[in-house]
């Protein structure tokens, strides 16, 4: 498609993104790396250990004028000496020389590059604006540029990761995810691997002169691989397109978004990090709520959005019940949730009746937070907690909340114990959450933070998302449920 | 000293408390455990259990009508037959029960009784209400009792576990912890065990009907063996003598109080936990301004605030520097401090000129928050951010952010790089915190998580505390921070 674009020196004609644009970027056949090394302590030694550990599976090709061989491979001077066709190009050397590797990689017909280098505008100097201005114009004669300043993609469907470490997870899932921050980028699989977040792709475009957010969202709206959009970004690059592109995305798919640089700090941070205007707190809340998309402040709290998005998304709404052992949780619990903009409601009558019978007579709560006595409730007391929520028409949401007996558990003793949440997980028409605290922090515990994870891993295979505090899970919560409200509003 | 209180049947006279008078309830000669059972689902089993466990040094004796011996201790059908001088009782029989038991406390002259009963006016009974008031009468007539309705007291120093559980850390502590919940006080000595917090003393007392928070503010407030006073609290038993406790102890010794049912919903589940009036937002925000106390909403910001209290209070203060390594990190970092109310004010222009020339010239930022480039700095890249932000008249607070080094870290490769934080910490004139995060949560991955525990460990044995996320640490450091204004303001 065609578009007319103004710039400083009137209009030019830009070609808009297709998915069939981008597609060769994730999906490479052939991949080159510029400024390879076999040095480990540079980007270009780093990236290609990953690519190699994490076992790229198309061809790859180095580039390196000062060697003839890397790590065994046939290293080539320059990306007009390799003799394949190039589908994608990571970039490593310095700003100073990026301008002319560019031209040979127009010249050579690569369809796309990931620029890593920095050292262009975020530097502040009048030369590095410069360089990102001969970026930017070769670039809009052809090739399709990611960065510069950034790490990477990251997309295990396709065994491409060019970002340093190779140890991300290899399975695919249903998140896309964009970043401007390298540090985040990385983060956000390794963190999300014990909590079940697979990636579709991940993308780091730090500056983004070329491509921007408003492309990958375009693409990723699209992209039936992708079921959730989340992004950690520090400005708008063309703020129209993205307000577009976004408005597109939120109708079909979720869009959790942390933007960073809402702070007159945050905003100077961010134009040093990536030379981005990073925009005032007001404009930003309008663009939320015209959007419908998920607002985020920090890493864990757009980490757990994206956790609920992934599990809860079709039954989750506002009417929490809470499921825990004790009192003191109990008035937490509440709290927290009232806090959110959920609600705890009684329970109906009837059912708490029947609660009434069910528990032990003293120290339990059967309203709503419903408290069964303990953190280690057996397990016909649990169960009829967990029967009468479910059969609650006011409920929409079940949170089971730091039993510790799920924090100790040891599944093959106890796997009926285990296994009930997810049994009603199964059968009641409920969105159903757990908390999971780390309870033993000592550094003689982490036997009992591996059976934590287990439980974890364990749930999220099963479609329960499981989060480390009360306070994080109902955030979240309120956050699927806002979105939900959003969607049957318009 | 005597004081005159007004009861519903006009004035009497009550005792006020003494340090002395709470003392032998923390360091007992002697013990009684009042429905003791060999039966470990029993609170009387498990709290039995606990005291061998944890090993309580004083004479320890246990009461139950229906054994002769339990765990091949002699059991005595009362209190009365006991041979011995008792200087603290824990009850754990039926409510029904605990009238008649306490009578025989009285005439058998012990000095105080730890009430772990439940089913008293938290239960919403008429005959909780009555046996309630019976309780209160008894203990007016010369008998202290904590409770009903709770776990218990802990306090290392004497060998003294009343609480579920046997693994608490045996050593002592600055922070003094009052509770209205049993499970935050089993799970904030648990959970502050791997982040070097410990306690002078913890005690549950649940419904609070005699000694309540007043009582031990007033304690603790004289204790030399407390520093920081942290409770759990639902309602004031006594609004007065609480605000006139709470107003003497925070000149003395800060005060974090997580506050729960503060909302309308907690507030209901407050009164069927502990059967409190939690009072409203509004006049708990006055005693907050009124007093200096340190206001935390959830179980973690009160233990976080507790962590910072502990190590940073002599110099911590809003103008912070974030060393970190990466450039999303700092706009994050920047966005947090700003949130929290702190200031990450530029570095003198003669400062940020040496780290110029010290850091690697791209990709990194030396304004503040300052960026060494990489998660994976080298040392003397660190060792220069420190020195530098050290210099700095400006700076209060340095926060060394997420480096992935220090969660990583192996001590015996890399003992200059573990020891630089603590080496600045040593001779700087600044507080100095770490946030090191769970990068790694796969069930494979919890060697790495033995690694950095072994970090947290040994920071905070030196003096630095760790914190899981920069958000949690300058939500700490903000309150630390406005306590010693509001001490230099008086």
């Amino acid at each position: 498609m065609l578009r007319v674009s103004a710039t400083g020196n009137g209009c030019r004609l830009t070609v808009e993104m297709h998915r069939d644009d981008l597609t060769p970027l994730f999906y490479p056949g052939s991949l080159a790396l510029i400024g390879a090394s076999s040095d480990d302590s540079k980007f270009g030694g780093r990236f290609l250990r990953s690519l190699l550990q994490f076992g790229f599976r198309g061809r790859l090709h180095i580039v390196n004028p000062r060697e003839s061989e890397i790590l065994g491979m046939k290293t080539y001077p320059s990306i007009l000496d390799v003799p394949d066709q190039i589908d994608l190009v990571g970039i490593t050397v310095p700003a100073p020389a990026v301008p002319q590797v560019l031209e040979q990689c127009l010249a050579k017909g690569v369809k796309g590059v990931e620029l890593i280098s920095s050292g262009f505008a975020e530097a502040g100097t009048e030369e590095g604006r410069r360089l990102q201005d001969q970026v930017k114009a070769i670039a809009g004669r052809g090739l399709r540029v990611i960065g510069p300043n950034c790490f990477g993609i990251y997309c295990p469907a396709s065994t491409l990761t060019i970002m340093p470490g190779g140890d991300f997870p290899r399975e695919s899932g249903p998140v896309g995810f964009t970043s401007q921050s390298g540090v985040f980028l990385r983060r956000f699989p390794k963190r999300g691997a014990g909590l079940g977040i697979r990636f579709s792709k991940a993308i780091g475009y730090g500056n983004g002169v070329d491509l921007n957010e408003a492309d990958f969202y375009e693409y990723l709206a699209d992209d039936p691989e992708t079921r959730i959009i989340a992004s950690y970004m520090e400005g708008a690059q063309d703020a129209r397109r993205f307000f577009q592109a976004l408005k597109r995305a939120t109708p079909v798919k979720p869009v959790v978004i942390w933007k960073g640089g809402l702070t007159q700090s945050g905003a100077r941070a961010a134009a040093s990090h990536t030379g981005s205007l990073a925009g005032e707190e007001a404009i930003w809340e309008a663009v939320f709520r015209q959007t419908g998309a998920t607002r985020t402040a920090s890493f864990e709290e757009m980490m757990d959005a994206v956790l609920a998005f992934v599990h809860l998304a079709p039954r989750c709404g506002r009417r929490v019940a809470v499921v825990g052992g004790g009192g003191g949780t109990s008035v937490g619990a509440a709290d927290a949730c009232e806090r959110a903009g959920l609600k705890t409601p009684f329970l109906a009558p009837s059912l708490q009746e029947r609660l009434v019978r069910a528990l032990p007579p003293v120290g339990t709560s059967v309203a709503n937070p419903i408290d069964v006595g303990t953190v280690f409730p057996e397990y016909r007391h649990l169960e009829a907690a967990l029967e009468v929520t479910a059969e609650d028409p006011n409920v929409d949401t079940i949170i089971v909340d730091a039993l510790s007996t799920y924090i100790s558990i040891n599944g093959d003793e106890t796997p009926d114990m285990l296994e009930l949440p997810v049994r009603f997980k199964k059968t009641a028409d409920k969105a159903i959450a757990m908390v999971l605290p780390v309870e033993a922090t000592g550094t003689k515990a982490v036997e009992l933070e591996a059976r934590r994870r287990r439980a974890v891993s364990y749930y999220h295979t099963a479609g329960i998302p499981v989060f480390l505090t009360l306070e994080r899970a109902v955030a979240a919560v309120a956050k699927v449920a806002a979105y939900r409200e959003w969607l049957a509003a318009r």
